[in-house]
């Protein structure tokens, strides 16, 4: 599987490649970013997109700047707008900032900075993978059984750099042979699901069925899964879970069905600085998206629309929350008074290996 | 506003005229159905839908087929594949069952219990628009204020034959300057909110926004909803709603947001001769409709799905039933444990019009 960003350029031709994943699973299209604007046009129509794969592009997106610019002051601005081309996701900010901070030392200290959070990203959804498939074990697999499990978007290699978060799991509990079967939510109004997951896991060979968002509830109260996973654009410090429109309902059903519901994200997702989610601005995309479909109208002209790209998953519905340091659990139905316990620190933190693989 | 359907031959040339709601809203297209097998693909393909004005279809095509057929025991086979046509819901076999019932007494008198049940359902419409909001004043507008209503699937005149079920009461709170904004739910996967009921309320003039479904759970934490308000396919003893796949989420939703759901069904839609919704058949409509969009796939060749046209929504998360006759308050929260009140009565009931009009 591609990479779905990375930076390919040497120092005459500084460049970064994104796998352009609105033309997925169509077709497999790579752009050559040169300019901030070119980037900013690919994370605005999320071409790239995923809370980790938006962060390895604002760090990428500031070493370009700073290799293709001409001052300090221009590679500032830069980040700024990058920063403000999704709000919502902490990552994309934090990513820019990762680098930013580098560039007192040079470019070259800049795109060191950007290759590292790429590489520290890649080791993060190795550790996700396997501390949450040993939750699921725990939690809902006991007696050894093979799994069926939920999940929304896209959360695979494609949102992240290699493996991913959510889908990193599932395709973990496949490694080890656990996997029954995935049940994949489409995710209007972009069809992450459909075009993403699903290309994801038939790449994987996965096996799976694919449901609109509207039946995911239903399909639970049925008894048909046995655990919903999803990613995290950002958890908030008393840990409320802003994620892809949907994951709301997800947990609300999960909740009504009694089984568990898992947050999968890396450390760097965990925003302590904002209290809740109500704190957290949600970015609304317009009615463009809801009101046509591949460019073909659904609704009748002049239709108005309500867009809103995240919500906010009160923490006392989320079962656990699973990073690439620890599983916290949330005790869903306890909404914890305290924040997160210390360690979750900023993505900034160097990230420690020491836990990796081992049981939270 | 046209009737979706209609008998509009003669004795020479008896045919029934469907409104074609799968080219809306691009085109209105009206079908010159002159045969069962026209009438079972019009069905199929959902060119006419909706509870109330599938039982209309029924006993319609019981009338076609008694006027076009040489036998009785032809007449019976061809009721007995329109039963079958939509197994979940309950109005298209009893249509055709008050049909079937009058052959004996010769077709004219088939003819005359399906224009009956027609104009039965129309009178039905009003009633239910005028309890409903009655209702809605009562228990969300006490201090006189415009509401804000959401709906999912199309419930208007389109489902039924004029003004709708749902959609009739909030028209009808439109009539009384009650109005404020009405939030469609698209509706996937054939998208029926945002194609129909948008169509309708553009029609009506009525203020809306239109949402993916997924993003409703949100919209109501927010505090954007007054009530949301549903039909139902069927209804079980035990209150059980059996609706379009997506009621079940928006009900657990509404529930965590404290604002009332409301089921707007005819008398005949209540099913007392099934105990639960664990009993009712919930149609599949196969991997088509979801992986592929207006003929353009949207996920991978090959990909399977799940599509269960209908959910169930357990009584106790539905505050109360709005039908032509009464409302049944349901006290969300509490299972009732006795089969509904008698008087709900089967469809070939003669429905009493006494009540019509006047608050529960």
């Amino acid at each position: 599987m591609p990479r779905p960003i990375d930076w390919v350029g040497d120092v005459a031709t500084p460049h970064i490649w994104v796998l352009d994943q609105t033309r997925l699973p169509g077709e497999t299209v790579f752009l050559q970013v040169e300019t901030i604007e070119q980037l900013l046009d690919a994370i605005g129509r999320l071409a790239v997109r995923g809370a980790p794969a938006l962060g390895v592009a604002g760090a990428m997106g500031v070493a370009l700047a700073a290799y293709t610019l001409d001052s300090d002051e221009q590679v500032a601005r830069a980040a700024a707008a990058l920063r403000a081309a999704r709000p919502t996701a902490v990552n994309l900010a934090r990513g820019g900032d990762l680098a930013l901070a580098a560039l007192p030392q040079g470019r070259e200290a800049v795109l060191a900075a950007a290759i590292g959070l790429r590489d520290s990203e890649i080791a993060a959804s190795t550790a996700m993978a396997r501390r949450g498939a040993d939750d699921l074990y725990r939690r809902v697999g006991a007696s050894g059984q093979a799994l069926r499990l939920m999940t929304i978007c896209n959360t695979g290699a494609l949102a992240t750099v290699e493996r991913g978060t959510a889908l990193a799991v599932i395709e973990q509990v496949m490694r080890d042979s656990r996997l029954k079967r995935v049940i994949a939510c489409e995710t209007r109004p972009l069809l992450q699901g459909a075009r993403l997951t699903a290309w994801e896991l038939t790449q994987l060979g996965a096996p799976f069925d694919l449901i609109v968002d509207a039946a995911a509830a239903s399909v639970m109260a049925r008894g048909l899964v046995d655990a919903v996973l999803v990613g995290a654009d950002r958890i908030t410090a008393n840990g409320d879970v802003v994620n892809k429109i949907g994951t709301f309902a997800l947990a609300l059903a999960a909740q009504h069905a009694g089984i568990p519901l898992y947050a999968v994200a890396p450390e760097s997702t965990v925003d302590l600085a904002t209290a809740s989610g109500d704190h957290v601005e949600i970015e609304d995309r317009g009615a463009a998206e809801v009101v046509a479909f591949g460019g073909r109208p659904t609704a009748p002209v002049g239709t108005s629309a309500l867009n809103p790209a995240f919500d906010v998953t009160p923490a006392k519905l989320v079962t656990a929350i699973v990073t690439d340091r620890r599983v916290i659990d949330l005790g869903r139905g306890d909404l914890p008074t305290d924040p997160l316990p210390d360690g979750a620190g900023p993505a900034a933190t160097p990230r420690t290996r020491s836990g990796e693989g081992a049981p939270a």
